[in-house]
């Protein structure tokens, strides 16, 4: 049987970019038979937030749009990182089988280095948490980016550490599953740079009404006229309506902006049609999202089943690991 | 109220520089006024140790050794460091608020490299996991040696920064306690160095008959007759006499070193002596070890109350990091 993980940034507001990138591959890949594991990465956030308060909101707005959207905490396990705290033993068994060259070649590190960011021990030994909430869950399949292909294979490299050590087969080794993130590069944002929260061109995926016609128009565009041609390329309104829409709306819109001249359609139409799009598909999600806002209990009560049923399987692995070090 | 905090290695069974530098010390500790937890550190013998069956055998060894000697698991609370998670948790905190330099300079990872240790990163973030050791019991004190001084200052720091960083005071300041390791250094072993398990110069303080004689007898003499006067510094074994003896017969035993002639002892006649000593110091404390060992079901009682006990005081201080940091 197929077993399925994957973790959840928790960093604000959820944006397009991390719906087509991450939410919606997610909520699909539950319909595939097999188990499921989805977790709110908490204690990652933890290497750079130090507002209690965002941090505290951004969890709880990551828990309650996916539960909106479609992820089924009766189908898959979903809960978050910090009730789990055998992935902390965990993290702390794997990294004494792991040489600190495997940690200093990380891309994640590397990068943050290179951007400036202070360096704290929690960011160096990110891989360890990582493969520990990984390998924590026997998952046959961990979907990720294609940037995150070296996390999994840090984990497989640190498993296999694990089990030559102490000549056990305690830890399974997952494999990346890609194909489901296809979509992540696509989404621009408004200045048609990648969508993303550190840029501040991001569309908050249940934005409404005068928010929403507000943030929509900040997308770029140009001066041409609508009875100018164009070639659809050179709109970055496409680059969103092309999300939405149909094959075949799509196309329609698309010769119309090619063509001009008396039917060509300004900006201010695909944009109207933008709007419609994005209330649309999130209208339901964010009905769900304000029923789930009213009612605290619930969410705590699906949490903690969550947490349960994640610590059962952490439990027993976390057991078959000091079972073999020698720690019972 | 004071409370009192220390570790225990667990690297084998324990020898006469474990009982003066470090187990005496713990177990007279346990007489003054406040609370008192000592733990043993399997976790950190994680770092190094490959022999899970060799593991198993050194943690029950000075579980066992500890509770044979006078360590009163009412009075104290005493338990192994990996039946408490908590302190995974905290230590995962406790990093994510700590600079990358403060471990590149700690004593421990940088001498250990010098030996030729091939690094782990278990080696590198061990001061993380020691500093929650101590943060999740709010001692005010720890006994250290001096060579671990630093690591309590580490701790020091590392509890400021997580305080500075959410703005609240979840980590009481430790202060390391060194007078009562004063006789550490003063231990020698058979050959006149330090003794260590390293250099093979220990006599395991549960040691008696032959064996015992054999260990004896390997302490370094050399060919000077009973009856040349000898300063009593010349002779190692009264580095070893000194240990046991009152001042009273001490001064005796050295005055007919000194002197020499038709009195003068031979080192066979100190060696008897300290022989003697050594098995009545610890006799019945080996008499309590062979009740303990033949008892399997009176330890794992005794670790599990102990671990109840810790778990209560880290769990509550585990959910005051949470809190701060915005995880709960």
């Amino acid at each position: 049987m197929n077993t399925y993980l994957s973790g959840i940034q928790s960093s604000g507001l959820l944006h397009l970019g991390n719906w087509f990138g991450a939410m919606r591959p997610h909520i699909e890949l539950q319909e595939r038979e097999g188990e499921h594991f989805y977790f709110i990465a908490d204690y990652h956030a933890l290497t750079t937030s130090r507002d209690p308060e965002a941090l505290r909101d951004n969890v709880r707005e990551a828990v309650v749009a996916y539960l909106a959207m479609g992820l089924d905490p009766e189908r898959a396990v979903f809960w978050r990182q910090s009730d789990v705290p055998e992935v902390t033993e965990l993290s702390w068994m794997l990294s004494c089988v792991t040489g600190m060259g495997l940690f200093e070649r990380a891309h994640s590190y590397k990068d943050k280095i290179a951007k400036g960011v202070k360096p704290n021990v929690g960011l160096f030994t990110y891989p360890a948490l990582m493969a520990a909430d990984i390998l924590a869950f026997d998952p046959t399949h961990v979907p990720v980016g294609a940037d995150q292909k070296q996390h999994v294979e840090m984990t497989q490299d640190m498993a296999a550490s694990f089990n030559a050590a102490f000549n056990a087969e305690v830890f399974r080794r997952p494999e990346p599953l890609i194909e489901a993130q296809d979509k992540l590069a696509k989404v621009v944002g408004t200045d048609g740079q990648k969508m993303s929260k550190s840029y501040g061109n991001t569309i908050w995926i249940f934005e409404t009404g005068k928010k929403l016609k507000k943030a929509v128009n900040t997308i770029t565009t140009d001066s041409r006229p609508p009875e100018e041609p164009k070639e659809p390329e050179s709109v970055l309104l496409f680059r969103f309506l092309e999300l939405f829409l149909e094959a075949e709306e799509l196309s329609e819109w698309e010769e119309r902006v090619r063509q001009g001249g008396a039917d060509g359609p300004g900006y201010g139409h695909l944009k109207v049609r933008l709007i419609e799009l994005i209330e649309e598909t999130f209208r339901a999600g964010r009905e769900r999202r304000e029923e789930l806002l009213a009612d605290p209990g619930e969410i705590d009560r699906l949490l903690a089943l969550g947490a349960d049923r994640a610590r059962e399987r952490a439990v027993a692995v976390r057991d078959r690991a000091l079972e073999a070090c020698g720690l019972r």
